[in-house]
């Protein structure tokens, strides 16, 4: 049962101003967008997690899954409103049962995630996928392989804030992010 | 300004018998608290998520500081009902900018965590920290050594889960568990 918060204008310029951005983090070259400047102020923090969980509420899912770390500081709430599941997507070697493992590429080498095996309870449950940030789209897309592999099916991909220039929306279906930048 | 959900009657032994127990986890000997198969039931997800806010709810507080990772399950909902801001304590370099760190004692060795050194907004601002389950305390300990390095006060400690025989309330102030095994 959907348990939405009340509906709020929102302010996504006043969002995106307080969102910092770090240069050459976390090396020479790269902009590092820190949302912990907007999650800091009460006011910032409802209106994020309020927004993001109405951009989401048209979909019709059973389970969120979050991404390790960040995606965790959303997925949970986004679940409380609509109704959903939780389900941690971790870096390797962190979950404590028998799990599944994808890896994705990075610039130089990979990374892999795992999601528990007994995450998906019949085929077909449909998972939506959150995270902060939608960069390149290389963890998120290893997320839906997860899902899938288990049967479930991803109906969806939710992020705060998307780059745009590095075109993560291009390798995923169903994108919805509240932020861009 | 607080945000309080409806007051559910609870169950309290409902949501520690969906905890599951994994033996010899991470090392033979220990068993693991695994919380991943309460937060998977949306009614289940709910209730916890309620009833640790309400629990924490008689606090005046004005940030809730979540442990990286299992804590930030939690503290961005207990900071959305209670009307706080929410702050990261994430491990030794995982923060962007200019951060403090603090060290705690392991079984073999230490581990250290980190707090941006401008989460604290004024000396004496409130702090509640938050984290899925209190065993030793070290982490706890350590994080709000963090918060009063930068000036800010700890009112309380809120856990979904405290293991009652590994003593780490005796280490800390003001600890409030919603569950106790």
């Amino acid at each position: 049962m959907k348990n939405l918060p009340p509906r709020s204008d929102g302010a996504p310029d006043e969002l995106r101003a307080a969102i910092r951005m770090v240069p050459d983090y976390p090396k020479p070259g790269i902009d590092f967008y820190d949302i912990t400047t907007l999650l800091k102020d009460p006011r910032l923090l409802r209106a994020a997690l309020d927004q993001l969980s109405w951009l989401l509420a048209h979909l019709t899912v059973d389970k969120i899954a979050g991404i390790e770390a960040r995606g965790f500081l959303f997925a949970p709430t986004v679940a409380y409103h609509l109704g959903a599941g939780f389900v941690p997507i971790r870096k390797a070697g962190k979950l404590p049962a028998e799990s599944l493992r994808e890896s994705y590429d990075l610039e130089y080498g990979f990374a892999e995630v795992e999601m528990h095996s007994d995450a998906v309870h019949f085929e077909g449950e449909r998972f939506l996928i959150v995270d902060d940030v939608l960069a390149t789209g290389g963890t998120a897309q290893a997320a839906g392989r997860l899902v899938e592999s288990l049967g479930g099916r991803v109906v969806g991909f939710g992020f705060l804030l998307e780059i745009e220039a590095l075109k993560g929306r291009e390798r995923l279906d169903e994108v919805h992010s509240l932020l861009k930048v």
